[in-house]
């Protein structure tokens, strides 16, 4: 087997700007975001964990969070990871976000993603998420998303 | 070529449940999902489109709609034109939700979703929406949806 | 409902190079992909479609086709469509292929593929495929794939 | 942030089925895939590795490994991964296989899998491939499978 497949996933380009800082990058989803529930834990070495506090309003018919709560804490935490690696960028674009659902989260329980970027190149990068109901350890979702960076950073 | 691909590529296995109304599935989601803005607009034929007023909560900075926004509607229509097919059984579940973001959708438009069921089969069903800015011709997203049936249903 | 949702869901930039005809296209992949064993039957419009006569080593234990066979034909066919608008480009790259599988294609029949263009835009587009076994109305597999465009086009 | 995240990401049902051996996997694919290059290297823990010798047939144009061959792999190596847990079952059906294609693979050094299980239940698993060229760092691509069990196992 290859030596490759025993050290870290996370394979970053060199990049200029500046890897900002969990406070900062908490400041920037406040400023960006202002209605996300999402707060960072983690950032740095190509990945992030974010935790959701799940309100009343996401929750479904018998007591488990709706799916576009899931999607949105993935997405956010992946771009989270992102930033983490290329700085404040303001441009980063979402272009695809495809979706495993695992199992039911529990309804009173937040959801804690754990992302952890796959390629972060030049113009595109990419990475996974995990999703849980905090505390307990089978995932309840999966995710792999890509990203659209802004041109000449 | 194959004549096959010329026709309908709706293919739905017989159900004992009857199909409902536009009503009836509008009664349901209402109930189903409380805080849901879609609309139904059309249902039947293996397929339905759904229309969802954008509020001011769901923008985006630069005047654009929120990803799980999308991704929501697209889950909810599938789920919708689904039970157009099988009848309105609540135990459908989503499974995998594959999106991919083509365009930034207009913040001051509504959001409309055209889905079209693809297999509905015993155990599973599948089927794509594509996503428009009301009364613009370039869809803005695109998803893949697949859904587990109730057993024995 | 909004009259964009009747239309042609083709949408394609305004491009310089000239769109190939069929010959050209045939020709163009028999010097690219010389071990393959597609078709082209039709393209243009946003579209193209292609048939695969499935070859003894392509079977699996059952009678049916492998997964990869399937993979490669939707992948073939989109990239064909794709330079039905856009020119015979040599840099065409696939970046993602999102598949699901519906049904057994049968092991005694070609597979077509039937694909459209969802978005031609400067630098992606993204396309769907339907694939079938010839002659039968089901189809045995959905694809969606995007695709990166040569800078500067 | 949850104690979940840092452990392993497996989690299996209960499963009756002996774990087969490297040999016994070994055997059956070579009985099951009589044409396929892929080779076990690891499998256990959730998880398998597996290489794939490329062949000239397998080129494209530019030195590179045709996408097929790539998805292939994956897929095998998820199916392997699968039947470490759950026994040498004949009718485990790839349901989905969403593919990133990350980089070109170098096109003179075999192809390495590296599989992880996220989620094998009762009815379906989930599992993600990371894809290497030998003894390089970087993955040339990424993908996600899910995968039917056999009823009543």
């Amino acid at each position: 087997m290859s030596a490759a497949a025993h050290k870290s996933q996370v394979h970053t380009n060199m990049t200029q700007a500046p890897q900002p800082t969990l406070l900062e990058l908490s400041d920037f989803l406040e400023k960006e975001f202002p209605q996300t529930r999402c707060r960072i834990m983690a950032v740095g070495d190509g990945g992030a964990t974010l935790r959701h506090e799940v309100g009343v309003s996401e929750l479904r018919p018998g007591g488990t969070v709706s799916g576009p709560v899931m999607m949105g804490l993935a997405d956010v935490g992946l771009y989270v990871a992102i930033m983490g690696e290329v700085g404040l960028l303001p441009m980063i674009v979402t272009a695809s976000l495809n979706f495993n659902f695992l199992r039911k989260p529990a309804g009173d329980r937040s959801l804690v993603a754990v992302c952890r970027l796959i390629k972060v190149g030049r113009t595109l990068a990419v990475g996974e998420a995990t999703l849980y109901s905090e505390g307990l350890d089978d995932p309840v979702a999966h995710a792999v998303g890509t990203y659209a960076l802004p041109p000449g950073r």
